[in-house]
């Protein structure tokens, strides 16, 4: 079977790479840029991989919306095998390309579009046959991590960091994806409708930025308190339904999650019969998600097209799951559940009772109207 | 396809739950014992499943070595595919067996003999379809792993808390197996000959206990030092050979080893294109590894029967990989090399300069000879 990758940037040209060195036969890259090391592979007419029956299995490594979207439903058509490294295209489409794919007999993999080198949804999918997964959370962005990991380590400020983050390379000019947790949220939708076999989308997803943390935070979770805190996704089973949420998170020195360095990825599940299972690595880069989709890749080119599932009808529900909070604002908070948490530093600082991750985020987006600086992270057991 | 687990301790009954609760058929049991539970599917004569048409895989949890070879080598010349969670006949008979297996057209499958829950050599193997590793290694022991964590946060002396984990189960009456290394030592040669893709035996693997290890070597490696110790195995590709070695390893309280706690296992693997990945999880326990015994089995009844490969003759050459190591002997060193090294406390505590495993692991036999209390650990970059 013959492989075409649709996008040369780098993540298509770091599986290319890989597939090449092994011996895999790439018979077309599409691109609209030219690249003259790749000679005859390389075309700019789609139809030339559509219409090319040896082609067997179609790489999606363009990025966003359109023409991925296009592309990818014309090659499940054309009974096309598809493997995506695109969060966004499977956050957006997953139901109607899952079907499309059973319908016309083929498969759809995207193990690179969460936690880029490491295998962590191909690893979910295979748990999920045989167990029973009563949560997932991961740090699924190597940028919040690079940041709050500095800011804690060399006690420094968050835009301060951001610049060095941006200067490396590893923070977009406009940040805003990574940081004000976008890209988290996607990767958490995905990883919770293969844990918990539904559709969830992003706009199910509750999210708090964490451009809000400040260096006082830092001091106070880490000196204080004496744990940590890292930005983190969280997929949670409840009896009928699902908490999925992206938040800044503390947690003990003794987790693993702590020891997270720079732009590295954990992402963890929790299984009934397994235990915790976590998978740490590479979360971005050329070579580590090149390798991820190339092993998609390959699966499918050794026969491996299964894995599939039916997504059952499940509810995200964030008024269910309940954790104490750590919030800091000057917003003039009032109330009886208020007025029963403990406060520190006059009203700055307080550390609420449990509530629900719908309360927090609806006190959240109401405090940061007067404090735009406001900031809280839950308390991860 | 129908199943048969060979021994119903704890392995086996953990998998056997595991596939019933998921709806695989498992047809026989076999074990000497009896389990009214079990009905007519126990069986104490292992005919009954040799000759048993409909069954397709059998799984072998009895653990040692006979009659477990016996009966996986009956099963294989009777073509039906082979999983097993016991690394004392992989490590002693994978190249007879994965000869077998060939021979006869089936699998041989041992995700679950190493790393207990976490899929550990599943991922491997994945990863040398398309990645060049140089390393593995792994904290793949958890009695061990136990006792350095409770000595290092509780700054108890080693007997004291190897007597808790007996207490406690983890550790066995006769503790020798998981403290002086050989179980271990297995694990590091299973996960050396995926890895590197040669056939690597116990005998080849250079081992220090992590018996003599000393409150006042935790005070000097966190006190003095700022770091910590893990008990480890490791496999070293080098240019023309491979190292590999068990031995206690001081590590940055940066690294994701610092934080394995408790009785927990980390392995991981630094592939050219992946980068490092580490896998966390339970190592040992009825349901977490039945259910790796569970996936294996799954897999083979998915049709799934790849991931075989042909070894290759790679030696082991433990005179190539060199680092510096820790030294607490009262035994009288002498000579250039000793002399050109750190020395703290009089002779007593040395920290060297770049050895080989060879050597060290040379050294330390001759000098527990006239200090039976001496210990070394190696700095782990």
């Amino acid at each position: 079977m013959k492989i075409a990758i649709l996008g040369y940037g780098v993540v298509g040209s770091g599986a290319f790479e890989v597939l090449k060195n092994y011996g895999y036969d790439v018979k077309k890259v599409l691109d609209i840029r030219p690249h003259d090391e790749l000679g005859d592979i390389l075309t700019s007419n789609y139809d030339d991989i559509l219409n090319d029956k040896e082609i067997g299995v179609v790489a999606e490594a363009i990025g966003g919306l359109e023409p991925a979207h296009t592309f990818v439903v014309k090659a499940l058509k054309a009974g096309k095998h598809v493997v995506s490294s695109n969060k966004h295209l499977i956050c957006t489409y997953y139901e109607e390309l899952h079907n499309l794919a059973l319908e016309n007999g083929v498969t759809l993999r995207f193990t690179s579009a969460v936690g880029g080198g490491i295998p962590w949804l191909y690893n979910l999918k295979r748990s999920v046959r045989c167990d029973e997964v009563s949560k997932i959370m991961g740090i699924m962005n190597g940028t919040t991590n690079f940041i709050l990991d500095a800011m804690i380590t060399d006690s420094r400020e968050f835009d301060d960091v951001l610049k060095e983050a941006q200067a490396l390379g590893y923070a977009e000019s406009n940040p805003s994806a990574d940081i004000d947790g976008l890209d988290t949220a996607r990767k958490t939708a995905i990883s919770s409708s293969l844990a918990f076999n539904t559709i969830i989308k992003e706009e199910n997803v509750d999210v708090f930025s964490m451009r809000t943390i400040q260096k006082c935070d830092i001091e106070y979770i880490v000196g204080r308190l004496g744990k940590t805190v890292r930005y983190l996704g969280f997929g949670i089973k409840n009896s009928d339904s699902v908490s999925v949420f992206v938040e800044p998170a503390i947690l003990s020195y003794k987790s693993p999650e702590s020891n997270v360095c720079k732009n590295f990825n954990m992402i963890t599940l929790f299984g009934q019969s397994v235990g915790r299972l976590s998978f740490f690595g590479q979360g971005a880069g050329k070579y580590p998600t090149g390798n991820a989709l190339a092993q998609d890749i390959i699966d499918i080119v050794n026969g491996d097209t299964g894995l599939s599932f039916t997504p059952q009808n499940l509810t995200v529900d964030n008024s269910v799951f309940k954790r104490s909070y750590y919030i800091r604002t000057k917003a003039q908070l009032e109330g009886e559940f208020i007025d029963s948490c403990e406060k520190i530093n006059g009203n700055n600082h307080i550390i609420t009772k449990a509530m629900s991750v719908k309360e927090i985020h609806t006190l959240s987006a109401a405090i940061l109207i007067s404090d735009s600086s406001s900031f809280f992270a839950g308390f991860e057991e």
